[in-house]
């Protein structure tokens, strides 16, 4: 399965996102349209207490215009390893650096329409340094356990993908 | 925390996604520039067979450059209930109906610069009624088992986040 482009229209440049119209000829042989939002990858990382509890930053979300508790998370920096941008946000948001720093998974967020990829980690054996937000960041930081994660998604505290899926594939792994 | 709105642009109206920028005011008393994805959001649907086993498609992304595997879904259909939208794509692309369908969680899927909201479902009890896929869709069905998912989110094949948070909030709940 395949999809050949025949050809491209940059429709938006933004400062975060762009925005292409492509048109492609299909595995039967038609012609379509794809919107692309083309965006430069994001990393986030669930930082584990020694105690096992996580630690979330509750903060206002624009573009859904309200407030959400998320994992710590930041976008990619050109050049930059997902790592580095991980370890980097741990020390801004939380204010904490980690003894380890894992991979538990790498995917798409909504590959019908949009390139974003997105790194989890998980961070153990925290220590406190202190935090560097940026002079626009305005957080709140949340500490919560395992157990809490099926009310906090029932009552639309947690209510996005990254978020969701560090904690469950914290547990399973 | 909030953000005020002061004005908007947009700069983008296509089939699926509308694209505006805009400039809000912070908390700070700053003046910052947010750009925002307007999609009508998305509903998946897991189907999951008398024994267990799960029933993903397999279909080429333009917008990532290759096939995945994925749990099935579509755009939601303005007007449309998220639960009927869920039963129609799975008796489109899997060809089942369900005797019961469950909401497992409804979350954004990148709430920094995106609306869209996705609604993911459990789908039991199925019966075989014979897929009824649009002209332009090509897709295969594929048959996994819970215990397959580390190895097929390591070898790329499971690579997004509805089908990743679908399948994990299945084996909770």
């Amino acid at each position: 399965m395949s999809e050949t482009r025949l050809s491209t229209e940059k429709v938006f440049s933004g400062r975060l996102i762009g925005v292409r119209v492509d048109t492609v000829r299909t595995d039967s042989g038609r012609e379509a349209t794809r919107e692309v939002v083309e965006h430069p990858g994001a990393v986030a990382i669930l930082p584990v207490t020694d105690d096992g509890k996580l630690i979330l930053v509750r903060q206002f979300r624009y573009a859904i215009g309200r407030e959400i508790l998320e994992v710590p998370a930041g976008t990619r920096e050109p050049g930059e390893a997902d790592e580095v941008t991980a370890v980097r946000e741990l020390r801004e948001e939380v204010g904490v650096e980690a003894d380890t720093v894992e991979l538990l998974a790498r995917y798409f967020i909504s590959p019908g329409w949009c390139n974003e990829q997105i790194a989890v980690f998980r961070a153990t054996g925290l220590r406190e340094v202190g935090s560097q937000l940026d002079q626009d960041e305005v957080i709140e930081l949340v500490t919560i356990s395992v157990d809490d994660l099926p009310a906090l998604i029932a009552s639309g505290d947690i209510a996005d993908a990254k978020t969701i899926t560090a904690i469950l594939l914290h547990v399973r792994s």
